[in-house]
């Protein structure tokens, strides 16, 4: 491969830096002693934002990451009998290493969701088991916006979702680690889950700028009192919580949140465009935020993940994924796509 | 109270703020992608910092905090009926909300310590369980250093702690969230807790100066392979690893992470020998590294907590805690022991 | 030694048989088929039959073994971030390896307990943790009638322990393994149990003459419906449940569980008289049920239990447990008697 | 339904009573006292009899039911980070009510598998996460002889997938809470199952005649001194436990646990052929076993049920589960077919 590399791979947006306007919020707070643990004014200033971009007095408890938020959230709204339905790509079913099994001993009743997206009648079809005391008991369905697959559900599919989980007294999580590049396409606002029915969510900073730190959002504040000791019991509880706090507040002044989930969609559909106009490139399907998911030739594939990093999704497929971030530029793009078209060449 | 408050208050170590040269580190990698979740260079380097520190192959995992790396290293060292040795007033059995118990399901036997220490005789006395299926079976020994009572185990002291429980086929678990203090007390260095016989060791980097950020450390470092799942099932994985890591190299560079330790030790130690002279004031113990706990008058209790706050460590006894940090200024104890006296006399 | 061993050890009343009464029950519900898992009319008399005992609309889960039953009934009444407080020489926390922190994830707050028994102030000094994350919530008072070192609370003592417990917002659960020895005592009545306060509880079948089967007693009703499904979720739902439910009929036909337990308390009685007679053995208290713990020389100890099994309760204080069982006859009671004295004839 | 019901319904083998031969053995060992918790004598013996069952050094420990000794089994084989490769259509997965996770923390990699039996293909499958922190490691493989389908694995099927996952470094369990009608069947014996590379399994007695009580044995006897453990842990240790050993040696005295299951799969052999003339009824397979999958009109499905009760297996394929005993008759079947044909016609 004799293309230059781009600056910035397509890998992960977890492998992506610190946005400078996050740097510069942690300096700024990083004077003098305040109390631990959330107990400080920046935490409570960072709450009130969360407050105003939900219109609703939903309660906040930061995380350290995004398997410790969904445990949190999941926590709250289990109980030790009950299990979670979700997709059988979801991140809490594939790439948590069990964690919600270990940690709350709880069963995730994976079901096949085309395009990483659950339909009301696949959460019908579980409740059959309800009241029985062989079965454990379905208590919760976990949805994640935008999906792991790159795509998103419409605020109409979510509110059908809760409707049909509500019906049998489930509650509804919602995992929202990449919730701002949803956000950002426009197919929803942050206020508009309370009126879907969503109960508690992961609201995510990490793949969107921050250096660390999530956000569990109670819709329904009543779950936050019992779930601050689930935090801590579960290792959630950061302690110098001034410097979570105020990444978030960085991030929503000026909504640089939306502009940096913008950005990181925007390029994904570049990219998309530039890729899908090459011989021996299909896209799964058109991007609908910052992920891709293409299907090239397994030489190509090999020679180009040699020389910038990137995951192969599925591999009985030849199916990769390439992830855009906010800080990826026209110039990784021109580049990247040089860099197919040439590894294609490669592998005729 | 008429006294100027301190700037910075005797409440905790983790109140304090972040030492501008672990700030700057975090700058300086704030540029392009890397791999996430520890497979970035910087993160290479500061476990090579480590295996320096410790002059031995050591294994390093970086977990969030405190409260997770404990269990991390727990976990590594436990099977699911055995149970841990620990002091009464250790942070795992008073400060974690049952997160050892939770997460591990493990039982903590916590042993009466004066002072936080414990002794050998103690941990033998657990031992005419062994064998017997009716009782759970002590599995591992965890101390702390420096103790959450502000002492200090000798080499040796630790040193017969680790062969008793050795003896019995115990591993031995350290909580060094503040070992630093320690080792700025020169009762030890890092390299001699392999002679000691510790198995493996939480060393702290928060309470010194980090942002966040612990280090799971293996001595015997066979037991860190199956610890990577375990970090990540217990949900302790940090995504961008790279700015915990550049933290703890921050630390490590001319020994800063001393320096710190010693200067919040060396004002602990003048702050008693001030307070030690005031009418009204008794001193637990003589400091021996940055906290100090001191009986005084409940009304002058209230009047300073409601001045500058620490913490109310055991209300039956009057006795409080002040615990000084690498921010701690000369100007702060000399308006902290004024503030002492003036809440004396306003409580004759 | 040459004195005819007894007939009936003195080691556990687990090691005795079956009642002939229960025996006779297992045969002859033993016709046909009846549903399996307590839906059968065998299991809806018995819960009928505890109706009775417990003059109230008890519900009955019917359990394994006892280890199972407390799992069962601390797991419907705690919060996964909640602790029991209990007496440390409880069997919860001595004799079940672990099971309660494995099974449920909670922490036993084991206190000192002289003769087995807690008191309101005990409890109370557990309270200052409320509302505080850092700390497991005390969410449980667990206590033991007949108590594990042969003592019996009155009503009294109960009915405060579970006001003070009550008045924090923690529920009481009373292992009952025992509870036949203490009615058998006429310190209290099973209806009784309502009045004092207690939620859930132990019911005991085994050690009084059962075979196997214990049931869980929800004097707060609406408990189990929750229950059910901790029931079966921990492995404790028994198939055939109609052959646990024929021997508590059996047991309460004509107060044959009473009949039992004032049987084997008489022969501890009869025990204790005779053996405090003895020069060289000392009473730790005149038996209240059908325990006895007496201190005697250790070569006494030793040749005696080689020659009829017993348990060394505390090796340090050379005590050791005597335990009578309904099947326990004169002829025991006089041949124990004359080992004891050969064994301390042998050990001058 | 004007048919006489049979005398022994076609629920569950879970519904049958006691074999008399059983119920002798339990009065014949109803005789003074022995030391409890399989310390006995009786208990001994019966693990003698499963080394001649096997024809090798097992070990055995005793359990309660089918779920905890399941749990048993499964917990001697998995570290926490491991999850457990099984059939969607296994007991641990579908009728255990979550307990693996809840008690083990473990997650069910639960596959659709054709007749309830797997592949190796579909184990290798699995493999790729082997070594990724981030996937849930798979531990073990858990089959079921004979299948929840009433299926059987052939010896050389149950070898392969031993074999596939002795590859991987994965142990193999066996859910044999009805292995004596796959042995009646002919398809192999127990020793057989030390060829085949089976790690340990759950032995039924419960489903042939006994009151209660399964065997865990482990083929590979070093795992067994660990599972003493957490048999006790996980509350599954019963303490009179001469009363399950006896049933055991009842059942392998002239091989009465063959005669049993070879009667119950001759019945549904009968009952098979006797359904399978009837116009209106489809059988799912030929039935190898005791249990017999029919799939009929929904209106004959609901009178037959209401008059003798069975399970709908499968309400969206209007199939039933008709399940033999070892105590069904001739009669029963007579009878059970009368009804049939009646409840068919009455729903032409």
């Amino acid at each position: 491969m004799e293309s230059p590399e781009p600056s910035h791979s397509f890998a992960s947006d977890n492998n992506s830096g610190v946005h400078p306007a996050v740097m510069e919020a942690l300096e700024r707070v990083n004077e003098g002693h305040v109390l631990a643990y959330g107990e400080d004014p920046y935490t409570a200033t960072a709450i009130d934002a969360f407050r105003g971009l939900f219109a609703a007095p939903v309660e906040v408890l930061f995380c350290w990451g995004g398997t410790g938020a969904n445990i949190v959230g999941l926590h709250s709204i289990l109980q030790s009998f009950q299990a979670v339905i979700c997709a059988a790509s979801s991140h809490i079913n594939v790439d948590e290493c069990g964690a919600a099994e270990w940690m709350l001993g709880t069963k995730l009743i994976d079901l096949e969701a085309p395009h990483g997206k659950l339909t009301p009648s696949q959460v019908e079809d579980q409740m059959y088991v309800l009241g029985d005391e062989h079965h454990v008991q379905p208590g919760a369905l976990s949805v994640t916006q935008s999906t792991e697959s790159g795509t998103l559900y419409t605020l109409d599919e979510l509110g059908e979702l809760a409707e049909m989980a509500h019906r049998f007294g489930l509650k509804v999580h919602l995992d929202g680690a990449r919730l701002a590049n949803a956000c950002a396409a426009e197919v929803m606002r942050p206020e508009d889950l309370l009126d879907a029915g969503i109960d508690v969510l992961t609201f995510g900073g990490t793949k969107n700028g921050a250096m660390y730190g999530e956000a569990v959002v109670f819709l329904d504040p009543s779950l936050a009192e019992r779930a601050r000791f689930l935090r801590k019991q579960n290792a959630q509880l950061p302690s110098k919580m001034r410097y979570i706090a105020t990444q978030f507040g960085a991030l929503f002044e000026n909504d640089l949140w939306l502009d940096n989930a913008r950005t990181a969609n925007t390029m994904a559909s570049r990219l998309g465009k530039a890729v899908a106009s090459l011989d021996g490139v299909v896209l799964a399907s058109p991007p609908q935020v910052n992920a891709l998911f293409a299907r090239l030739d397994r030489r190509a594939i090999d020679a180009l993940q040699s020389w910038s990093y990137f995951y192969d999704w599925d591999q009985s497929r030849n199916e990769v994924r390439w992830m855009c971030s906010f800080d990826t530029t026209n110039q990784d793009i021109d580049r990247f796509v040089a860099g197919v078209a040439e590894a294609l060449a490669l592998a005729p």
